[in-house]
């Protein structure tokens, strides 16, 4: 039996996402695929649109066969840790045998090269990083300057580095890299990007990027956003979509936690900011005065944001304040090796009978109900467990209906059990 | 020259108020009113409808001749502390001969009787009381009950304690407990109630209460909200509400809170909690507990109150959290005797005048314009400052426009200054 995993947020799943899902399966002639998906918050540092658990069945009525919790630490974090915590849990399952990823060109020897280098770095790379860095550049842009003078100075000639200027690319090198790291023996697999960037704020149909997807929803009722969107996403995901805007769960916004975040720094002193991740002497005073200025979530997050300290940053940075995670937590976290559990979201059949090899082979233990998990014997998986449930906690506070802001449902909630797979079917 | 103090919220100024100062004004030959007003927060622990400002405005428009900030850890205050902190503010001046205050009965004789033993607290009184309170009755029903049974014991008989049953007679006999502790020469006066009671919600023209206003405001358009409320505040007043609400500055409502609070309370351990002003043991969990079962800030206070645990109690205690206000330096502030400065809201020209001999007369240092104070000098002046003007910072955030949510108004705004007085005029 071959085993896919993939990495991913689906935020929310669209066209875009079947399709990558589709052609990994196709490509790879997999008999099942895993997904590692983002929680309640995203990469950009931000709260989902919809909650984990409806996002996990948009995957699974489309197509995936298991999915799995990437702890929020990883999923909030910059390209490197979302992209270590995604393959360390794809590694650590036992079974997978390839990870798909997207990519701008579909070529995966390009993105290699690369990645050795970023895995092994080189003195004079590190150097040229750090001249790139000292002079007010932004860690992406630093990166994609220090390797092209590296690359130069080596080889003459510089072909790759541009693959660093898409985010898609800039994954790519990433879970490689991770890859190399953990000397996994999981085979990587691009496929090339069809549509829009990630980035792309304009509807285009079967092309639409999820950005756009949650512009749509912010500036339209639902009424009309829906229509808008049939073009863009899977029935079924528009279905579910559209259940957790009627219950008033969704969709959950930023902006709506902009007055808690501005409250809270606020309240805290310079000093106490300077022990979130991602922070770098003299942020915490932008932080704190920007708070002072601004009214909004968008005037804050506008407010800090320079070329150097980037917006997806700072929101990392606001987020994680938000949620409780702090530079050492987070230390700690990457001293144990990353994700401490394999956390169930969903399943179908396929992915169930799936999980009973996993249990066999892994070194992590398989949560399926939070609520019975010991997590007194492994290290970190307390702290980790009780960070993810605040995330949600606070994840919860964006929601119009008051009756879902109640805390606990990383215990409560059942794991989503679809009892049909795409191959059964 | 006579001068006369009321402490007061205005929250926000109605024809009872109105009412009560020309009141006060006649029956005392007075030529200058003198407020000690509740800031951005009043002593039901929740934030003013409008601000500061507006408020002072409302009340030298309508004969106010000097309007002085009672800070917000007395504001904000069980009627004790409030009571005592616009006392001693009053008697700070050097300048006031009586103060003037609102009682069911109209009879100053009653109240003081009941002030003595509250001031004295003789060992039965005392030992009466905690046996009430150890019965899970609240501190003001235990305390009608243990006066109650002295008066009895004492007398044989007890006429006086059904006052503590009302509002303002209870925050009448903290006036003369206050003015007795002091051992002040200012000559308390009280005038009869006319009118709704301060709690009543039912608007009823000229005798209507302020909770009956803000009430109106919560469920209705302005538009309509204003008709209804002509008949019940002074046209000047209603005229400085209506500019708020149009420029998005009011009305500013405790729900609006709701979710920082909620946010602030999940983030805390029960031990944290401990060190807030009006706890006791036992009570942190049950604001853990109501902090997750809770979506919306009405829910969070009806999920803690008890017949113990009153809601104003817990608002109190909701609201010390928002600020910053911990029952360290609330005991600091009481250590040094009350309120550490005279603040300045804003006077006429007779106010003005009295501010000259104010100057010359107190031993605490006035402020007209907080950028300029140079609190270093006056112990717990710069403590005190900083938590009103932290108050402040977070009050902002609950206004409709965001333009006005920034920071620092405690250091930008100027002192209302309204160059004529009823005298004048």
């Amino acid at each position: 039996m071959k085993i896919i995993g993939i990495v991913a947020e689906y935020n929310p799943f669209h066209y875009g996402h079947l399709y990558h899902l589709q052609s990994a399966r196709r490509l790879t002639e997999a008999d099942c695929v895993v997904i590692v998906m983002s929680g309640n918050y995203t990469q950009r540092g931000e709260p989902a649109l919809v909650n984990k658990w409806a996002r996990a069945e948009m995957a699974l009525l489309s197509g995936a066969d298991l999915v799995i919790e990437l702890p929020v630490a990883y999923a909030m974090g910059s390209a490197e840790y979302f992209a270590f915590g995604g393959v360390r849990l794809l590694d650590s399952l036992g079974v997978v045998n390839a990870i798909c990823f997207g990519s701008e060109s579909g070529k995966i020897e390009n993105l290699q090269k690369i990645a050795a280098i970023l895995a092994d770095e080189p003195e004079e790379y590190k150097e040229l990083l750090k001249a790139q860095l000292s002079g007010g550049l932004s860690f992406p842009a630093a990166r994609q300057k220090a390797l092209s003078c590296y690359l130069r100075d080596k080889y003459g000639k510089d072909r790759h580095t541009r693959l660093l200027k898409s985010s898609n690319d800039i994954l790519g090198v990433e879970y490689l890299k991770a890859l190399l790291r953990l000397g996994s023996k999981i085979e990587p697999v691009t496929i090339g990007r069809v549509g829009s960037g990630y980035n792309s704020t304009e509807l285009r149909g079967k092309f639409s990027s999820a950005t756009s997807i949650r512009k749509v929803l912010s500036i339209n009722q639902w009424r009309y956003a829906k229509k808008l969107l049939e073009s863009s996403m899977p029935t079924e995901s528009l279905s579910i979509l559209e259940r957790e805007i009627e219950l008033g769960r969704g969709p959950v916004f930023p902006a709506s936690f902009g007055p808690s975040i501005i409250s809270l720094i606020r309240r805290m002193s310079a000093d106490e900011l300077k022990g979130l991740p991602y922070m770098e002497a003299g942020l915490e005073n932008r932080l704190k005065l920007a708070a002072d200025r601004s009214g909004t979530y968008e005037e804050l997050v506008n407010n800090i944001t320079t070329r150097r300290y980037t917006a997806t940053r700072i929101q990392r940075i606001l987020f994680s304040l938000l949620i409780g995670l702090d530079s050492g937590i987070f230390g700690y976290f990457n001293s144990l090796g990353g994700p401490a559990y394999i956390r169930i979201l969903g399943f179908n059949r396929t992915g169930r009978r799936l999980l009973s090899s996993i249990r066999g082979r892994t070194d992590l233990p398989v949560i399926t109900k939070a609520a019975d998990f010991k997590t007194s014997d492994i290290p970190g998986a307390t702290e980790m467990l009780s960070l993810e449930s605040n995330a949600t906690n606070q994840y919860v506070l964006g929601c119009e209906n008051p009756y879902f802001r109640t805390s606990g449902s990383d215990f409560t909630h059942n794991v989503i059990n679809i009892d049909s797979s795409a191959k059964d079917a």
